[in-house]
């Protein structure tokens, strides 16, 4: 089987065997690859029928019938497979499409790829090996980092750095003005809203991963920025001049609002909102569909809609949702307490009579 | 009046009526021509003054001034006559524009219109009669069925299928990868995010509507799937291994995490959030705003932001807007008590003294 | 100082300082020049290690050590100052580059700039000084107003009117149709949704802002409107047939359902949801994160999951946000009135041994 030698993998079993295809592991038949490599997934593993596995070195399957792949990084090597099957978006080759539109002073790093009606303005810089699938916009002075890949669509504004092996998906936009505007108060009162120049940036560090549609605001003065190893899912929004931290996860349609701190390695859930100003602590977790209001400490899980540690959230949540019988129970004992005084009251006026 | 024949319709009233456009029930005037569809329009219906009314044959409009059209599906007939004074988006013309870049492998059905700077991938495959605006962009190896309309900007990620009949509107991104990363734990902690490969694709059926700036994610293994005559609204996000049944609404700003599956005709209103790995049942009815984190069965409304069944919902909600009060209460009864007590107490100790 | 020349600044201080570049209030050194505009950062200024600030005109600035540039508008001026510095996104030259497209009977006022790949649909204006960023697609017969700027891959669809001196940010799509179905139903029930025809436009004021993918929905029969002066944050979705008044701002992540009228001067934080066939009153103000079920009232503030007055609702937070010791507290009486009713009980069995 050819798979483990384009694994790097320790083959375990049958070297016959043949594959038609990956799949996951509850799908999998006896001609399919599947991949185990978390520990949450140990049930699918005792009751799949795949044929072969691609499993992480350390694991001890002695039960498993089927054929083994061990390798040091699963993932790594499963994405080998995929792509041996044809089943991974492809990354284009080098070179650059003659349609594309490119400006003056542009630096092209080689092996680039650059797509069908790309622009790249005057003084971007694309580093070695970076694919711009067909109609990406990169603005002037703007910086791709080596090995970076933008989806189609994708539009970096003007002066917006990015870093090495970075992924941005179709439709996001990186550096369009943060929201700010002065009112502008007459005899009337509110007579509109003066735009407040917006002359930093954005920086985004290696490895970073961004969702479709996300959009990611320049700062004020200084840069908005996303630290190394961060990934934001589909239809984030990054206020302006916020902080994102390493390997914070943003997941789909959450919400910061501006000059905001997120904590390295932080996770926020699927429609958390943060206040602006405020910081999230490094490895926070944040439940979905939380706001945050307050700065909260790193290192514990989070969540409501006034988000708090989430014991208490849980707790709080549980009353809330059986509000109507703790009003019930508040009505019974006022029901018993005029009760009981108009028993006293009766003995009272009975006694005195 | 032509536009009884233009719509197929019985003409009931005056023929010679001259009608100068389209307009709604309450600002149509005498030379306009409005339209009755749905039964929450009665009151509408009764004051207007339109001089014209397409309304569906079953109708049953005795005191009606109007004169009328009468039709078996009044939507169509309707959509003939906004096209008629040019009211509607225009479907452009079949053929393919110059400026279209179409890959090798490419197989074209008769009378597909293809806009200016459309980018079409290898091996994709367009049917007949479908319309691509300017700007959009097929992946390798994609298909887009019979009659489908895809706006500008639209997206297609390699191998995304889609059925025919579909509506596809601006920035919708269909196909990028699932947000799956595995953490990789060092000496130090979390040194970062491992990409989970995405093998899977997305399958969406006939009729589909997708609203702009929507996005559907790929499966990890297998598709995440669209059912047949779902439609979703803008900025919809909708996570990998999702699966949606026939009909289901989506309402703007929903968001679905992974692996979700959601019962036919469900109706998720506006910016509701689905947790992952969950089942919606059919023709279950979520109120906007909620999120949903526990299956819950279909054919009911839910609600809050704990989703609960709207009854319950309604019930709580209504004692959260006025816990203060409550709150109040239960002070009143502690000082009661605690008073009763003071006095129960000066009894004992008077009478026992 | 030839800045105070470029802001028309009255200059207090040091003519001969060199200034280096732009930075904030808090990161500026000698050598740079900063902003104060507004009272809330009276902090930072007072801190301020900048070498020059511009201010307003009518600020007391006595013990600043800062050379000043006074002058009436800080906020152009202060623009004025990140564009000398190539701080801002550059605006193009005016011209029509060889790549875009323009249909028949396209009114192109003086010193138009459209950018590489445009798209202009049939019967379309634009009106002078206007700016189309490359890939920026005008549909059939939509109007462009004077000065207004289009960034990369905005859509407008067929019709669509914008005023003068707009910006609308990548991604931004304006016209799509509004969601309308009507329910077709059959002996099994649910069999489909019949689209319901979108024949309004969109009709946008002077002065109008919309953030990066955002979506502005066309009206059934008459526009979907946005009043001169509304700002529209990123990802900001605006429903079918909703009237949006001067001057509102609704911040990142909010959506307006269908037919809704917000009020002028309103402010929507960011994630605000507000429901189908309401009115937000003139000037309020909702919290972020709130939902807006019914109609309320201008000029006052609001928050909340189930939005009510500010006041009310943080009274109503803070005990939800404790409601598990209220939960105690009742139950802490339901055992002192037990215990008093056994107490009372065992004293009248006492009583009448």
């Amino acid at each position: 089987m050819e798979l483990a030698a384009l694994c790097g993998a320790e083959l375990i079993g049958d070297p016959q065997l043949r594959i038609d295809g990956p799949a996951s592991l509850e799908a999998a038949g006896p001609n399919e690859v599947s991949f185990f490599g978390h520990a949450r997934y140990a049930k699918e593993l005792a009751s799949t029928r795949a044929g072969a596995l691609v499993v992480p070195r350390a694991l001890d399957v002695k039960d498993c019938a089927a054929t083994l792949l061990r390798c040091s990084d699963p993932n790594a090597a499963f994405t080998h497979v995929l792509n041996a099957f044809g089943r991974l978006p492809a990354r284009p080759a080098p070179g650059v499409h003659p349609t594309a539109v490119i400006g003056r002073d542009v630096q092209l790093g080689v092996e680039v790829s650059i797509g069908a009606y790309c622009v790249v303005g005057e003084g971007a810089r694309i580093g070695a090996g970076a694919v711009l699938h067909p109609h990406v916009v990169v603005g002037p002075r703007a910086t791709v980092g080596e090995r970076s890949e933008l989806r189609s669509f994708v539009t970096l504004y003007d002066g917006v750095t990015l870093g090495a092996r970075c992924l941005l998906h179709a439709g996001a936009v990186i550096g369009a003005d943060g929201f700010g505007f002065d009112p502008r108060i007459g005899r009337a009162g509110l007579e509109g809203w003066d735009k407040v120049p917006h002359g930093g940036s954005v920086e985004i560090g290696d490895d970073v991963e961004v969702g479709a549609n996300a959009c990611v605001d320049r700062g004020r003065f200084e840069a908005t920025r996303l630290g190394r190893g961060a990934k934001l899912d589909n239809l984030v929004h990054v206020g302006h001049n916020v902080q994102i931290g390493e390997h914070v996860l943003l997941i789909a349609q959450v919400g910061i609002a501006g000059s905001t701190k997120v904590g390295a390695g932080a996770v926020l859930a699927g429609r958390v909102g943060v206040n602006t100003h405020i910081e999230i602590g490094p490895g926070a977790r944040v439940a979905p569909g939380s706001n945050v209001w307050h700065s909260i400490e790193g290192g514990r899980d989070y969540g409501g809609y006034w988000a708090l540690p989430r014991g208490e959230w849980m707790r709080n949540q549980a009353h809330m949702n059986r509000i109507s019988e703790l009003a019930e129970r508040v009505r019974a004992l006022e029901k018993t307490l005029a009760k009981n005084l108009e028993k006293r009251l009766g003995n009272e006026q009975g006694g005195g009579a």
